[in-house]
C-alpha cells in the first residue's frame, strides 16, 4: 500500500525525527510505499495568500474560497500545492506526526491543510440537496483512505485525561480527526500518543517504538473512529444537528461518535 | 485603556477588514489607545524555527522549548517576536480576530501565538511545588488582562449548536479560550461570533456592527468565562485532574468551567 507521512518537526534529532525514520523503516520493511512529505525540510510555505494562484487578477478582493475554487480547477495553483494533492490521492493512507504546540497542530502543518485543501478537491464537492450536504464527514475525495495522528506532548497524560485540565486528548483533538480528517472521508484510526516527552529513556523509547510498530502493522486492521456519517440519516439537512432520536441526551463532540 | 488587535486576513476587502477597521474607530471613539498587529500586512514568519534566536549554536539540536527560553532571556529573540511580547504587555486587552480556517485560526496566527509565546513569557513561569503547577491557567504574565476573539465562519450557527455536526463552536475554540488565552493568565471573555459570512448584506452587516459595537463598549464590564484556576484547590497537584468532589459527574471542557 501506499503511505503518505506529512511531518512537521524542525529538528532532525529529536523525538520526532527520530520516530519519523521508525515509522518510515517498519512500513517499507512491511513492503509498503513510503512518502515523507517533511515540512520543515521542504520549507513549507505556511500562509494562504494571494500567492497561491499563478496567475490572479490582482485587481479583484482575494476571496480565499472563491480563489482556491478557481486555481484547483483551472490548473492555477502554485507547484507545491499541486504536488501535494497528488499525494493525497496516491496515497491509501495518510499518517500526520507532529508535536502539540498549544493545544494543536503546528501553524506549518495547519497551513499545509489550508493550502493543499482546495476548494473542489478537499471541500466544496457533491450535490446539495434535500438529502445531502455536499460530499463530506464520511464521504469526499479522500473516502476509502485511512489516516492517523501520531503526537507527542509535553504534559502528562492525566493532564489529558477526561478530568485533565488541558481538557481530554480526543476532545482536544476532534477540530482535527473530525474536522480536518473525517471531513474530507478518511477512515480515521484512534491516535498513538506520546507523552512527556521531556521524561525519555532508552527503556521507554524503546517500548514507544514497541507500541508505535504495532500500530503501524496494523494501519489497515484497525478499526477507525465511528464518526457518524454525514448524510446517511443521522443529521437534518440543512440545521445538520443530530436528529433527535439520535443519542438523544448527549452534546458536544462525543455525540458525533456512534 | 490600551487594546491589541491581532488579525489575520489575506484581504482589507472583506468582511474581517470591515470589521476590524470598525473595531479600531469604536474603540478609538470611545477613548481606547489602539494598536493593530495586522499579521498579514507584516508579512509575519509563521512556522516557529532555528531562525527565530539571532544567535544560536547551530551545532545543537534544536529544542522549540529551551531555545526559546534561551532566547528570551538572554534577548537573543528576532525583532519581531520582541515587539509583540511589547505589545502584550503594554495591552490591557487583548483580540484576537481571524476567519474560521478548518475549525481553528489561520495558520499565520497559530505561528504568531507559537513564537511570541516564549518560554518565560507565556509558559514556563513560576514555581512547582506540592500546590503549585507553575503560574498558569489563571495565573502568569498576562494575569488582569482581558482577551476576547471575533470569530468569522462560513457555515450556519446550527452547524455549530450543541449538537450540530461541526461540533459546538466553544468547544472548537475551548483549545484557544482555555488553552491559549486562559494559559497565561488572561481573562477570557465570551466570543464574538458571525455566521454564515457568505450571506451577508446591508442590514445584516449593520446589525453585526451593532452587536460587536456593544461587545467592544462593554469590553471592562463582561463577566469573563468562569474557567476554573488551577493553583486555587480545584485539582490535585501533579496529576491536573478535577478533584473527585468539584463537578463529580463531568467530563470533558465543560467541566473547567465553574
Amino acid at each position: 500500500m501506499n503511505v503518505l507521512l506529512v511531518y512537521a518537526h524542525p529538528e532532525p534529532r529529536s523525538l520526532n525525527g527520530s520516530l519519523k525514520d521508525f515509522s518510515v523503516k517498519r512500513l517499507e520493511d512491511a513492503g509498503h510505499v513510503v512518502q515523507v512529505s517533511d515540512l520543515y525540510a521542504m520549507k513549507w510555505k505556511a500562509s494562504l495568500d494571494t500567492c497561491d494562484s499563478t496567475h490572479r487578477q490582482s485587481n479583484m478582493p482575494f476571496d480565499p474560497s472563491l480563489d482556491s475554487k478557481h486555481a484547483f480547477e483551472n490548473g492555477l495553483q502554485t507547484k507545491d500545492i499541486a504536488l501535494e494533492q497528488d499525494k493525497l490521492v496516491w496515497a491509501d493512507a495518510v499518517i500526520l506526526q507532529f508535536p502539540l504546540w498549544w493545544f494543536s497542530m503546528p501553524a506549518i502543518l495547519k497551513g499545509w491543510v489550508e493550502r493543499v485543501y482546495a476548494y473542489g478537491f478537499a471541500y466544496g464537492v457533491g450535490e446539495h440537496s434535500d438529502a445531502r450536504w455536499g460530499d463530506r464527514y464520511g464521504e469526499g475525495t479522500m473516502a476509502g483512505k485511512r489516516a492517523m495522528l501520531i503526537v507527542t506532548a509535553g504534559g502528562w497524560e492525566p493532564h489529558y485525561g477526561p478530568r485533565g485540565i488541558n481538557g481530554p486528548i480526543d476532545d482536544l483533538l476532534f477540530p482535527i480527526q473530525h474536522g480536518i480528517l473525517y471531513y474530507p472521508g478518511f477512515d480515521v484510526l484512534p491516535p498513538f500518543m506520546i507523552y512527556r516527552t521531556g521524561r525519555i529513556d532508552e527503556a521507554r523509547y524503546s517500548k514507544i517504538c514497541d507500541s508505535l510498530g504495532q500500530r503501524l502493522d496494523a494501519l489497515w486492521k484497525t478499526a477507525p473512529i465511528s464518526f457518524r456519517p454525514q448524510n446517511a440519516g443521522a443529521y437534518e439537512i440543512p440545521e445538520l444537528t443530530l436528529r433527535p432520536d439520535i443519542a438523544p441526551d448527549e452534546r458536544g463532540f462525543a455525540a458525533h461518535i456512534a
